[in-house]
């Protein structure tokens, strides 16, 4: 039987790593789609190349957008990255680290290369437990683009594809998302997170991201077998 | 007083010229973005450089997004472009020139310049006349992109920003477009419409693009300033 192709968005971290091993699961040949918008660092961009693999993607795609070109954002510009926050306080208000209108620009390109590819599924790894700040990761977001979406496309109007926005991940908690990847055989050494990583790549340990992923191991009861500084 | 802020597409062409006159004329300060989505040429760009200088924008992004690493499109592949057709079949089917999910891909980045730089106002030159077989030309499709911009973004989320997308020249003509344009003081010199100019820039005057251009000056009763092949 020939496999239903699927546009997942890959960034390097956990929970796209997830996200792409679930479509798999469900039985997807997968497209995987990265976007390099002008990240601080490369680490992102090798991790997305080494769970693309991993994963035997049947193409990869690694498109740069330069969104730096705007300003706006810690992971973009030189704002400094916010440190040993608790939760209260990443969940108070939107977050520095928000990129103005981040997946909408990452699901267009994703909506491009689906109809491109004559995909209709897309997987992504938004999570909107840990990321309840960012407007960009809540289900009424992502319902309202995939009306945009069917209504954007030749193949939405033609109804040759219905595009449907896949968030598997959207109300799990990291310790979910950790058990679910490690049932499914998710390499997580693979994956990156931190948002201010050494000159080796090596995580921070403080920063919102390595927080909420190492709390995600302790819960799960799991190792986390990425290497920190501290 | 000071000038509101607005993003306009700034493509080159005639229209996004004319949408962008319009912006000024109704007192906005204009932030202009150009996509260089891997077209064919690069005539388009140096227009749209053209155009920004003549409207005194107060910046221009020029932004690279290769969609031709997806492939799919006559304007960024070695399709054919389709000569001398009468309109009938322009409009019958959707255009070989269609490129997948291109304005969704426009107005993401454009919703992104506008949110960085304090824009609740996207202007646009799309027009459902010439293009009726393009479906990120329509009005349900702009309203759609709308609401989803108002839920994806901390702007529209918090209430500080309300998006609107205006696409003043949706339902005129080309010799209405062109008629507006030269009351506002247009340069349609500085523009660029063809598809398949030749080395030199010069217009085929053949294509879909400069067919409609010239039965639009026609028939406003105007001189197209460009420089035609034949």
């Amino acid at each position: 039987m020939e496999q239903r192709p699927a546009v997942v968005l890959l960034s390097g971290g956990l929970d796209s790593a997830t996200a792409a091993a679930i479509a798999r699961a469900e039985g997807f040949e997968l497209f995987a789609l990265t976007i390099d918008y002008g990240q601080r660092h490369r680490f992102e961009l090798e991790a997305a190349r080494r769970v693309a693999r991993a994963m035997e993607v049947r193409r990869h795609v690694v498109l740069s957008v330069d969104l730096a070109q705007f300003g706006g954002s810690a992971l973009t510009d030189a704002i400094d990255v916010p440190k040993d926050r608790d939760e209260s306080q990443m969940n108070a208000a939107i977050p520095v680290t928000y990129v103005p209108a981040r997946n909408t620009v990452l699901l267009s390109l994703a909506l491009a290369l689906a109809e491109t590819v004559g995909a209709a599924d897309l997987f992504l790894g938004v999570n909107a437990v840990d990321y309840s700040g960012y407007p960009d990761c809540r289900p009424e977001y992502l319902r309202a683009f995939s009306e945009m979406a069917n209504l954007a496309t030749k193949a939405g109007v033609e109804g040759t594809l219905r595009f449907q926005i896949h968030a598997p991940l959207i109300d799990w908690t990291k310790a979910q998302i950790i058990r679910r990847g490690e049932k499914l055989g998710v390499d997580y050494g693979l994956t990156h997170s931190c948002y201010d990583p050494d000159s080796n790549g090596r995580a921070c340990g403080h920063c919102d991201a390595c927080l909420l992923r190492r709390k995600g191991f302790a819960e799960a009861g799991l190792e986390d077998p990425i290497e920190y500084t501290c």
